[in-house]
C-alpha cells in the first residue's frame, strides 16, 4: 500500500463525473482544479463529451494513455464499483470517492465491497461521501467547496460535509492559510490516523485541526498513539463533535458512527497531547495563533493595553486557561514610563491609559519584543479618539519588523467599524488578531497549553 | 433628591468646557449632542467665545437665562468645584463630571468634596472620570464616544472608560440598538444601583448590561436586593471584571476599588437572577437575543440545520448550558418530510441535509413557527453551493413575517464572505444572528437561563 504522498502530490488527476452541466458536482470539482492552478495533468472522464474546460476528455480512466495517480469519482453510487474496476485496470493509486449513498444511508455492504475491491487493485480510498480535498503546496483544489483557499500551514481534516465546506469559507474570511483541507466522510479506508501520519512528516503543515465525530472500531488506540507522537512535533487541535452525552447521541444519529464515551475521549485526548476545542471559533482562533507564532521560550508573557478594563478581561481569561501574568521586567517598565503619563499602570497588564497614541503602541511593542526577559506579548487596544485602529495595527506590524525578533504575539482590538479592517490587515500580515481581548488572550493561552501538552507527551513517550 | 428621570430626559443641557478647539473633549461632546439630534436646549459655556456650532455661548452656567437640568463638565480637575458652585447657583439638577484626576489618582478628598458640595445644592453627580452618557429615546448623546449609536432597548452601564467607549463602537458593528449607554467611572454618587432602579421603570429599556469592576463599600447588599427585583421584570447581564482571584487583583489595581471576593460575587449574582458573562462577546451575543425576542413559552426548542455537524455542535453547546433538546413534534416532522430527502434526519436537530434550498429554509422555519407545540427555534446554516447566505437569510425573515408569530429565534450561519453580510442583514431585521452554530445556541440558551433565573427570583421574592 502507498503512503499518502502521491495523494497530495499527484502527477495526474482524473475527474470522473465532470460534464457540460456546470451544476454537477464533478464539473465544479474540475473547475476548482483547473482554476486554482493545479500544475499536474488533469483528465476529465466522460464518455459523451470530447472536451471540457479546454481539456481533452476520455471515455474511461483506462483510456488515458499515461498513468493516473488520483481518480476523483463523482458518479451515482451504483456506478462506483464499476469505476473502481476501471481505475484498477488503469493503475490508479488513490480513489477519492465524492459520491454519497453508502454506509451513511445503511449501505454498509456496498461500502465494504468498495474498499475490498479497491484494495485488491492496490488502490486506497478517501471517502466515500465527501466534498473532496485540497493541498495548497500543489495548488490542488479537488473539492466542490470555495475555490480561493488561502495557502498557509494549517491542515484541516473534516468528518462533517456541509460544516466542513462552510468552514473552508470561514478560513478565507478569517485569513487563515491552509496547507490542506481533507473531507474524510465515511472514512471507509483513509482516516484521521493515516492523515496524521502524513501531516506529521509534511514540511508544509505546522498545525493540524480535526473536526472529529467518531472513529471506526479499533482505531481509537491507534489514533492516541499516533497523535501523541505527532503532538511532540506539531500541535493538534480537535473539535470533538458530541463532547456531551446528548451531543454524542446526536453525532451517532448523524453519522452512524459511534461517538464513543465522552470521558474516554477526554482522557485519551489529554494523554496524546491533543488540544480540545469546544467551538469552531475557538479552534480557528487557536489555529491562527499556533500557525503564525513560534512557541514562547518561557513564562514571561507581557500584556500591553490602553484600557484597564480590557486588561482585566485579559487577566481573567488567562487565569481561566492556567496562564498567570508575572511582573513585567524592570527595564521594560522604565522604557515605557519614558512616554506614558504618571497614572499609567505597570503591573501586568501594562496600561498605557486611554492617552496612548499610535506611536506609543509602536514604542511599547518594540520595547517588549526587544527585552530579553519577555517571552511573549499580547497587545490590547480599545478604540479611542486619539488613535485609529489601522494606525495602531500598522504600529504593531512595524514594531514586529523593527524588533528583528519573532516572539509570539497576539492582538485584541475592540471598537467600531474600523476595527474589522485593522484585524483583517493584521491577519494578512500573519499577526494573530481578534475582535475582543478575551479571544486574543485565549489564543495566546493555546500556545502555553500546547507547550504543556508537548512537554507531557515528550516525557511520557520518553522522547527527548 | 431627584430620581434620574431628568438626567435622561432633560429639557436643557449645558456643556462646560466646549471651545473652538475641536480636539477638546468638551467640543466633541457638544458636537455629538448637536449632531445626534438632541431636541432640548443646548448651552455651550465658555467665557471667551460668543458662539459654538451655531449656538450662543454663555460665560457661566448661572448666566443662562432659563433653567438648566444637566451640566456636562469637562474642565481641569482643579476648576470643577468652582463650576459646581456656579451650577448650584443656576439650579442645575445633574452634574455629569467627565473630568478625571479624582479618586483614581489618589485624590479621594477632592472627590468627596465634589459630592458633598453638589449635594448641598441638591445636585446629583454622574462620574467623575467618565466618557459621558447616551439616551437614545431623547436623541441624547452627551459622550465623546462614537456618534451614530443605534437606538434600541439595551441599556449598557460601563465602569470602564476606554473599554466602554470601544464597546459603544462594538454595538454599532453588531447592529445592537441601545436605549442608554452610561459611563459611571468613579461612581462618586450615582452608581449601578441608582441606574438599575431607573432602568427598571424605563419603558424604553428591555435588557440591562453592566460592565462591573467593583462596588463602593456597603452597596453590595443594595445591589443584590435591587437586582433581584429588577430581574423579575428584565434580564440583567453582568460582565464582572476580576472573576478570577488574579483578575480581581488586576481590577483593584486598575480602579482602586475593591473587586471583592470572587465566590461572594458569584453567589450574590446567582441569588439576584443576574446572568454572568465571561467575555464581552458572550454578553453582547446574549443581549441581542434577549433584546429581540420575547421569552419562550415552554421547553420545546427545535433546531433546524442543513449540516449534521453544525447540529451536533449546537446540541453540545445547549447541553453545556443545561438546555436539552426534546423530540420535535410529529406534525412538524411530517410537514418537513414533504420536501426533504429520505436521508434527512428528524431527531432534534432536524437535519434537512446539504440539499436544502432557500425555499426549504422558508418552509421549515414557517412550519416550526406555526406549530403550536414549538416554543423556540434555532436555525443553523452551513454555506453550500445550492444556496446563498443572503437567500437563506431572506427566507428566514420572510418565514418569521409569514408566520404572524413572535416565537424566539436565533440563527447561526457558517461560511465564506457572504455570511457576514447575511448575519448583518438579519441583525438589522432584529433577528439575532451569529457566525457560528455555537454562538447562536449559547444565545438561545441565555433566554432559557433568564427564564430559570426569573423563576428563581420570583419565587424567592414571593412575587407572583
Amino acid at each position: 500500500m502507498e503512503d499518502l504522498s502521491r495523494l497530495f502530490n499527484p502527477s495526474s488527476i482524473a475527474i470522473i463525473g465532470a460534464s457540460r452541466d456546470p451544476s454537477k458536482i464533478g464539473s465544479q470539482i474540475l473547475r476548482n482544479l483547473v482554476e486554482y492552478g493545479f500544475g499536474g495533468k488533469i483528465y476529465p472522464i466522460n464518455p459523451t463529451v470530447d472536451e471540457l474546460m479546454g481539456l481533452k476528455c476520455y471515455p474511461k480512466v483506462s483510456d488515458v494513455p499515461e498513468g493516473v495517480d488520483v481518480a476523483v469519482i463523482s458518479v451515482p453510487s451504483d456506478k462506483v464499483l464499476g469505476v473502481i474496476d476501471d481505475c484498477g485496470k488503469a493503475g490508479v493509486k488513490f480513489a477519492v470517492v465524492i459520491t454519497s449513498g453508502f454506509k451513511e444511508v445503511g449501505k454498509e455492504e456496498l461500502e465494504e465491497e468498495l474498499v475490498r475491491r479497491a484494495h485488491s487493485y492496490g488502490i486506497r480510498v478517501l471517502g466515500p461521501n465527501i466534498f473532496g480535498y485540497v493541498y495548497t503546496p500543489a495548488r490542488l483544489n479537488a473539492s466542490f467547496g470555495p475555490k480561493e483557499v488561502i495557502s498557509g500551514n494549517v491542515a484541516f481534516i473534516s468528518q462533517s460535509g456541509a460544516l466542513g465546506i462552510a468552514l473552508m469559507g470561514y478560513t478565507i474570511v478569517e485569513n487563515i492559510g491552509v496547507s490542506a483541507i481533507v473531507s474524510v466522510g465515511n472514512k471507509a479506508d483513509i482516516d484521521d490516523v493515516d492523515l496524521l501520519e502524513f501531516f506529521e512528516g509534511d514540511p508544509n503543515t505546522g498545525v493540524i485541526m480535526i473536526y472529529l465525530e467518531g472513529l471506526a472500531p479499533g482505531r481509537g488506540r491507534k489514533l492516541i498513539d499516533v497523535a501523541a507522537r505527532v503532538s511532540s512535533r506539531k500541535p493538534i487541535i480537535v473539535i470533538k463533535a458530541g463532547r456531551t452525552e446528548v451531543g454524542a447521541k446526536a453525532a451517532a444519529s448523524h453519522t452512524g458512527s459511534m461517538a464513543g464515551s465522552v470521558a474516554v475521549y477526554e482522557s485519551a485526548f489529554r494523554q496524546s497531547g491533543i488540544l480540545m476545542a469546544k467551538s469552531v471559533e475557538d479552534a480557528f482562533d487557536w489555529a491562527k495563533a499556533l500557525a503564525w507564532n513560534r512557541m514562547p521560550e518561557g513564562e514571561n508573557l507581557v500584556v500591553i493595553t490602553n484600557g484597564g478594563g480590557a486588561g482585566v478581561q485579559s487577566t481573567d481569561t488567562f487565569a481561566d486557561n492556567g496562564v498567570y501574568l508575572k511582573r513585567p521586567p524592570e527595564g521594560l517598565v522604565q522604557e515605557i514610563k519614558r512616554f506614558t503619563p504618571p497614572f499609567a499602570s505597570f503591573t501586568n497588564p501594562i496600561d498605557m491609559t486611554g492617552m496612548a497614541t499610535d506611536d506609543w503602541y509602536h514604542r511599547a511593542t518594540l520595547a517588549a519584543l526587544k527585552d530579553p526577559e519577555v517571552h511573549a506579548l499580547t497587545v490590547l487596544y480599545c478604540q479611542t479618539a486619539v488613535t485609529t485602529p489601522m494606525g495602531v495595527a500598522r504600529s504593531i506590524v512595524d514594531a514586529i519588523k523593527d524588533s528583528g525578533d519573532s516572539k509570539p504575539v497576539t492582538v485584541g482590538m475592540v471598537g467600531g467599524p474600523g476595527v474589522a479592517e485593522a484585524v483583517s490587515f493584521l491577519n494578512k500580515q500573519r499577526v494573530a488578531a481578534y475582535p475582543t481581548p478575551e479571544r486574543a488572550s485565549a489564543a495566546m493561552s493555546s500556545l502555553y497549553a500546547y507547550a504543556r501538552a508537548r512537554e507531557y507527551v515528550v516525557r511520557s513517550l520518553g522522547i527527548s
